[in-house]
């Protein structure tokens, strides 16, 4: 006897035929007394297709009249979903974002979720339901519906899973688990039983595409564990949680991420005074431009100046380019140089943090390989180098193989 | 200075480029200080593409759930009409049932609207806001969403217009008002500067199709004048209101109604004893069969026996004949006979009352045409003549011309 709650995303939900195949699913796996809530998001396209209507009457919709346009997708899955688990012969209620008991900030296309009172939930389960609830959407405080942005239907997941106290949140994909790296790209890469939410925040933030940073903290927050496992098959998939929950082999590392949305700029000849750098990166921040990486150097041959060298996401380059050229005529700087084929390559493991050697493990790799590192930056559980595009693939390989192959 | 609350339904928002001939005309007529309503229905087929999706997955939809479903329409086009609004530079908010304060009894399908709160509606209007709501919708007392059935977003404008107290609410169809009879049949019909919500409804009941009875009876009570008028053209359409505004020519004769969607029932052989006929009704009552015009007879030769003959729709033959081919044995009835190619003509009009010869009129025109009455039923605005339906034209066509090309 468990509470599960299970999440479903479009691409699952995207016909009549994939909805009873989870209907069966659902069903087959249930044990008496289970209750089920399900998540889903909005149906394939519809999405897509909304927004394509949006934009046939207007260039710049406001954000509260957009969310009341987008929150109709995963209206009509819950509807259909309810209706499918109906037509099998099980009970089954489906709830709206405000049904749920689910309130945001009143960003809109970003709402925050601020609250969940789940008692309408609760109720439907105790009544033998199947509890399907809407993704993505919430409510504000007068009543204005929201949407949550990305990732949105798997942090509605996490935090109805958190807030009803769950025993676990499952959430299906078309990958059946997290593994050490991308298995499109190495082959040998190996699906983790388990990793900590730490670890996954860190893997996903450095690249690693399987969950949006946002549902794993709110995972994180209320203990939720996070079962990330495959829509179209049985197998046990990847369990996101505070601690091993056993004593298996414990990895240093647990995987190798890459990302190639990186750029690198260079501001020449600043004035080596304080207080100029600030400049630089708070004038970056005020556009929502997120710097990554940072190196500092001063010139031996003029200690007057120094060079800046960070990175940032290539879709911010126009913006920053146009911030910093002004900035170099205020400041006095020298030029800004700008590198869009680089990409960073990271490795990740909360077990390396008592192992000094890793980091030498890995630069001696990449040297190996005569890959050149430009970068480097590091944190508790991870190290990253930037490195040149075109190395991204054979980096990581070399990596993974030094790193995981041996054991 | 003035609050008016329009209607438009699905046809004349099916389009982003319909939306925009809204917002221009809406605009164009706007005085200042005028407080605007807009009351919309969803997009063209947007209802029949939800209901063929629910269809493909269940083919018994559990009313909560086809509402949950249906409702997305209606929230669909207020996003787009608020969108569109916005675009053209006037500030706009779209509402939803439940955001519009429109609470519901639990009816699903068929909810009947209980209650209005327009405090946000309100607000918004007196912030400078266009208002949108979402025609068709409603909510329940515990958060349901529900839908009104057929004519559902008229009876959601003249509602809002009751509670709001507004000047008046417009409803704008294809055609340019209410009509003395078709004008795709009756060529020299006319159109109604004014009609009584009592002779509208008549009207309505009688077979005219241009307004559903229950948003005439909504004006009714909160005594909402209702101007019919064109989606198309800015001329006056006819105003439906209590009484007549001024000393308007008095047609005793208001408009002419024919209805085909009738059938002719004839129960031979009846015991002519107490309570068998109210049998025979209230077991039809018990079916839902809506029973019209009545006659009984007796036969001449024999007293002990009646003949009954009533008119029910087409659509309720098969289960009338159900009904009464079990009744006719358990009550000794000799046999039921039917006749689905009966039509009935009707004239309406509030002055007729006080003019007896008004019926004589009709039976006369009736009869010069060589038409058969077969039955006349008639309530103090109205005198309804079954007659066979191959004659419908030709009968409502000599009326016509009886009554009002002579004026």
């Amino acid at each position: 006897m468990a509470l599960i709650v299970k999440k479903f995303g479009g691409s699952s939900v995207a016909t009549p035929d994939k909805m009873r195949a989870i209907v069966n699913r659902v069903l087959k796996g249930e044990q008496p007394g289970d209750k089920i809530v399900i998540v889903v998001s909005a149906m394939g396209d519809t999405t897509d297709d909304l927004v394509s209507l949006a934009n046939e009457v207007t260039s710049k919709p406001i954000g509260r009249e957009m969310d009341m346009l987008l929150s109709v997708g995963e209206q009509i899955s819950i509807a259909l979903m309810a209706m499918a688990f109906q037509e099998a012969g099980h009970k089954a209620i489906s709830f709206t974002g405000a049904q749920a008991g689910i309130t945001t900030s009143s960003a809109f296309n970003k709402g925050r979720i601020l609250d969940i009172q789940p008692d309408r939930i609760l109720n439907a389960l105790n009544d033998g339901n199947i509890v399907i609830v809407a993704g993505f959407q919430g409510i504000t405080d007068i009543g204005d519906i929201t949407t949550l942005g990305r990732g949105g239907s798997d942090t509605t997941a996490v935090a109805i899973a958190g807030a009803m106290n769950a025993d676990v949140c499952e959430i299906y994909t078309d990958v059946d688990g997290v593994y050490s790296s991308d298995p499109r790209v190495v082959p040998t890469a190996v699906k983790m039983q388990e990793i900590t939410y730490g670890e996954m925040l860190e893997m996903a933030r450095l690249g690693a595409g399987v969950m949006q940073p946002r549902a794993v903290e709110m995972g994180s927050r209320f203990n939720v564990p996070i079962h990330v496992r495959s829509t179209f098959n049985d197998h046990q998939g990847t369990m996101i949680q505070e601690a091993y929950s056993m004593e298996i082999k414990q990895y240093m590392i647990r995987g190798v991420a890459d990302d190639k949305n990186v750029a690198k700029v260079t501001v020449l000849g600043i004035p080596n005074k304080p207080g100029y750098a600030y400049q630089v990166f708070s004038e970056l921040a005020d556009k929502n431009i997120d710097v990554d990486m940072i190196v500092q150097s001063v010139r031996v041959a003029n200690e007057g100046e120094t060079d800046i060298t960070f990175t940032i996401s290539r879709s911010d380059l126009i913006a920053a380019k146009e911030v910093l050229d002004h900035l170099c005529k205020e400041l006095g700087a020298n030029n800004v140089l700008i590198d869009d084929k680089m990409a960073k390559v990271s490795i990740v493991g909360a077990g390396m943090a008592g192992h000094p050697g890793i980091a030498a493990g890995v630069f001696g790799v990449l040297g190996e390989n005569d890959i050149n590192i430009e970068i480097i930056s590091t944190s508790e559980i991870s190290i990253s180098c930037l490195i040149s595009e075109e190395n991204v693939e054979k980096a990581v390989k070399a990596i993974h193989a030094r790193f995981f192959d041996e054991h």
